[in-house]
């Protein structure tokens, strides 16, 4: 074993995953390639997770004897969404270890906080603005100027907790739509187009990206995700470079997802996830090591894949209805489907996703 | 939905797998790609597979209640293995599909009915004869002549169950130790290369065959395989028409692993599994669709993957003490792995494999 390896999990191990949604449930698959198992805690029953790992604590974030009972169980814990309530984190990180650390999570989890924190490394963000009041919000409407997007600070995903003001009129109801959450004002950011970098970092403190990829949003949710995205050289760099400076300054294990803007002013930081993401899920048909095993690789304190890409992929999500194009996607040559093992469709749920690879015409 | 998927089924159902090793551990982790449930039934402890699956019946064969509540909880049964007792599959076919049927287990499970049935459907085999005693040997071994291989018909695997005979003197040691069972002589055959046909055959009939593999075997056990195998094009049709052959020729749903020898006087069967097969791993690095989704997508009634290769790939296995050299692996680029999960080393077991994938020089 090289010194790197000194903190590294055996197989057999198991890592803890807080949350069991489709996240949890590829992040357990991805374990148990390295032959590592794993032990998924979520409230809500039959979560995705648990059909494809041995054991599940079904039990609230509240619940601080099923917490404890979590983690003795477990070597290490991570997580596949960044709203986990503080006391429970407060509480798992006296008896485990907890990678990504608290850090990234105080950081991601508000987005104002977020953004000040990305501002003082010297990134650009878009403008933004901490609105307690109906007076903040007319006074940085004026500065942002409209159309601006008032969202939650905290708890907020896939478009959820956000309203869209296109003139000044509209703040009050914009206010009131919040129900009194604490809020943050945030400029539009005119881009050419939307990348984002899944990037890692191990125990052992090295860095490697995959390569970014291009998304197409609708609606706040993530349809698409095409790689390699339309980049200079110099882009690609600066997005990399980018990355792993976030990655650093947090001292950062685990995957992680940037998400940016790509600007004439150059790139700007959309958001920041600290776990696995939807615009990963690509490396799963192209790269040896995707990036769920990548961030079990980092848990685990095992050496990172050096994230190459073999093979051209686009990714586009099945949400919803997509779900009755399932026959014909089982027909379609190149073409991988990831199902999450959801009992019921609802519009607007991520159902799965696929991945098509694309050869030279 | 087209014709073929009328008897197709629907995600969320149960694909029960009889055996928990490492092929069931891979089929469930790729039935929950399409969405499907996976129930085991094993008579070990903590089998490999049951770490990525919901339900472990953990019961023998021969536990018939055990047998009918695993039928009543799954919509179709599969299984990693072909030596399962015939009691145990006349009692569930009354309960539920079994997929690939009956017939193709009646075949492959006997050496010596394997090989009758594959020269009476007119392709060739090594030379062969039925031994049921002393007398039979030596009269066999002057018309197939040495050196030659005494073989158990039933319950061999990995080189188990194999005498090799050098002169005809070593015949009465040799049926000795197989200890009195049936048993068949089998010439060598003087052959350029091993090759493999991964195929499947799905519901609707449809045929779909992989890339050849080439293998290399060490002491009974298969080491590597390469793919593209060194084949000619004519060689290469010849290998997937005839693995139709035999899957039309059986009826047969599900993934076959046909093993060839390559001669002189063309390509010889060696034999016939009737599951995902060991020199088929590398479709997981290769293909969209890897064999152990073809595998479920056939058995579940769904369209099959077409079999397209998008990279090549050589996979090794990783037996016994090969695992020291995991952190070795773990650093080496564009190298998949996949470990079973099995708690101890021990010399000749099968612990993982490797897929690595080869870029133009």
């Amino acid at each position: 074993m090289t010194d790197s390896m000194t903190d590294a999990l055996v197989p057999g191990s198991v890592i803890g995953i807080l949350g069991g949604g489709q996240l949890g449930r590829m992040l357990a698959i991805a374990a148990a390639r390295l032959g590592l198992r794993c032990h998924v805690f979520e409230p809500s029953q039959d979560p995705p997770a648990g059909q494809v790992c041995e054991t599940v604590t079904t039990a609230s974030y509240d619940d601080t004897d099923a917490l404890r009972a979590f983690a003795d169980a477990v070597d290490v814990i991570t997580y596949e969404f960044e709203n986990i309530p503080t006391e429970a984190l407060d509480l798992l990180e006296t008896l485990r270890p907890i990678r990504p650390g608290r850090e990234a999570l105080r950081v991601s989890q508000d987005r104002l906080t977020e953004k000040t924190w990305l501002t003082d490394l010297g990134l650009l963000t878009a403008p933004f603005a901490d609105i307690p009041d109906l007076p903040a919000l007319e006074a940085a409407l004026e500065t942002i100027g409209t159309p601006a997007i008032l969202k939650t600070r905290r708890f907020g995903y896939d478009g959820k907790g956000q309203v869209k003001i296109e003139t000044p009129d509209q703040a009050a109801d914009a206010l009131a739509a919040l129900n009194g959450a604490p809020a943050i004002l945030e400029g539009f950011v005119p881009f050419r187009s939307e990348v984002s970098v899944i990037a890692a970092r191990g125990l052992d403190g090295r860095v490697a990206a995959f390569d970014p990829g291009q998304n197409v949003h609708r609606e706040g949710i993530l349809r698409c995700t095409t790689v390699p995205a339309e980049l200079s050289t110099a882009q690609r760099t600066d997005a990399v470079l980018l990355a792993g400076r976030i990655l650093n300054a947090l001292d950062y294990v685990g995957v992680m997802g940037v998400e940016l803007f790509v600007t004439r002013s150059g790139l700007v930081v959309n958001e920041i996830a600290p776990r696995v993401h939807n615009s990963g899920h690509w490396t799963q048909a192209g790269c040896a090591v995707d990036q769920f095993e990548q961030h079990m690789r980092a848990v685990a304190g095992l050496p990172l894949g050096d994230g190459q890409r073999h093979a051209d992929v686009v990714m586009e999500n099945l949400i919803g209805h997509d779900m009755d194009r399932l026959p014909n996607l089982l027909s379609t040559a190149d073409t991988q489907i990831h199902l999450y093992g959801k009992a019921e469709t609802r519009p607007g749920r991520k159902m799965g996703h696929v991945n098509r690879i694309q050869r030279p015409a």
